[in-house]
């Protein structure tokens, strides 16, 4: 019945960069262009915002929109501040004082092609674009759509931050598998969980179908990053983009439970995510099943 | 009519500290406390906002809600929120990076008593969790009106960090009067504009009453800034409870304008900001015709 996985990627493949190219122009025109005298910070944003990444949190956000028939311009925009979002989360953790990354989507990372000043800054300023973004009319014209959004968005923020400090505090004490799941749904779940549903938000969902797509992006959050860390722990720079078996020091999913055990872990937990998606049409939640499968395939 | 300058002192003073000891409370309770891992961030998050400052914003805010009537619970959601971002803005401005801090408010700033990567997490969180409190129903029942504040802090953050962009690039380059006034509406205006008119916002005022509040705010930002580049052009580390002195080699109005015009700029604008609330019930409005004279008072 599922396809299996060599079918489903060239489909996800295209749709995924169809997605990446639209997203590309929405984020450009929503970032700000003056000459105005402090274009450099606008520069910086431009800088850490476009022009690289897979953009899977859009990529969720619109699929999530799609299950629901919401309006792809209002989805984009969304996508947008989440992605903003998550570019704010990396030009942070890429700092000296943090977890000092040179490189980032295979060029400089904004505090070495700028300076550290203005990678502050600009990480700063993507945060609060974000919310002005969810706090516009155009996003959604009811005001009660996009309180939610935001709310959801603050706390989902509010969890990198915690999960970034965890991160930090995981360099020198050795943590249980519970405080790595915590580590992983503050860093990188909350956000995905925030992605996923923000269709529903949009597209005015009942709560079961919203606790569907809640519950989807659970196990999809959980499964990219026990991959993430199966990757780190087998990858390369070049493939990466980034350095890897840097996570060596840090605690993970794999240093917690093997690499054998975490790979079975993270088929489990996909199998999982594409379950909680059977109450939808087929035809609605293809593409966010193929996803599922892809977090698997992305090994390297 | 209006009371004189030794008359006013007293009566602020009083209904200063007063709010001051009421939202240290405030913000006391809406800080996160827990016993969870991360727990680190959260005691940074207390020690950035708790135990100093005048909370002149927060004041600002109060007095802006009380000319409408504003329930004081709810407006002191919105107060602690506004005090967060001026937080985080002071955490980020104080590191290394930026201005190289070591003092804030007459003791170790944020990334001294603990680190770096702590104080630029805690301001980051800092700002999340003043949208999380705004889009909370707790701020007011409207979703609109939560939904504007959010608009309008999103808009004062990004003020903030283009201010802060200017402000570096000032260190290198001499500013003309009109650049320094732009750097200190984004730096401090925008912030202080939202929290005067934050009343205005939960009152839901007519667009006349906003406007003047929204006046009153601008004449009242400039007149602040006026007299704070006088206070550290004439000041000493142990009045202002921060280093001084270091503002010299940046554009200020002082530097632009000679001590004496800068002075007189700054009556002529606190004689203004006066101006914009003879719409208003003296009643309702004293203690902000107070603050405007405090402005010219706190000299050292």
């Amino acid at each position: 019945m599922a396809p299996s996985k060599r079918e489903a990627s060239p489909r996800l493949q295209e749709a995924m960069e169809d997605c990446r190219d639209k997203i590309e122009k929405t984020i450009s025109s929503l970032l700000p262009q003056t000459d105005l005298p402090e274009m450099p910070l606008y520069d910086a944003m431009r800088y850490a915002a476009l022009g690289g990444g897979k953009r899977l949190r859009p990529f969720m956000v619109m699929e999530g929109a799609r299950v629901f028939g919401v309006d792809p311009a209002r989805a984009r925009r969304v996508a947008a501040a989440a992605e903003f979002i998550h570019c704010f989360s990396l030009v942070h953790d890429d700092l000296p004082a943090m977890d000092d990354s040179d490189l980032r989507r295979g060029k400089p990372s904004l505090h070495k092609a700028y300076d550290e000043a203005t990678a502050i800054l600009a990480g700063d300023a993507l945060m609060a674009l974000a919310f002005e973004i969810l706090a516009d009319p155009e996003t959604h014209e009811d005001p009660r759509v996009r309180v939610e959004l935001m709310s959801n968005l603050a706390g989902a923020v509010g969890g990198l931050c915690g999960g970034q400090m965890l991160d930090i505090i995981g360099e020198k004490q050795e943590f249980d598998i519970g405080t790595i799941s915590r580590l992983q749904r503050l860093k990188t779940g909350r956000l995905i969980a925030f992605c996923c549903e923000a269709g529903a938000i949009l597209g005015k969902a009942n709560p079961a179908h919203r606790q569907s797509l809640r519950n989807y992006a659970h196990d999809l959050g959980l499964a990219f990053q026990v991959t993430d860390d199966l990757l780190d722990a087998e990858g390369s720079a070049t493939q990466m983009g980034k350095p890897t078996g840097q996570d060596a020091k840090k605690s993970t999913f794999v240093s917690a439970m093997g690499i054998e055990q975490a790979r079975m872990r993270a088929e489990m937990l996909v199998e999982q995510s594409i379950m909680h998606l059977r109450t939808f049409d087929e035809g609605r939640v293809d593409l966010l099943k193929d996803l599922s499968r892809y977090v698997l395939e992305r090994r390297v």
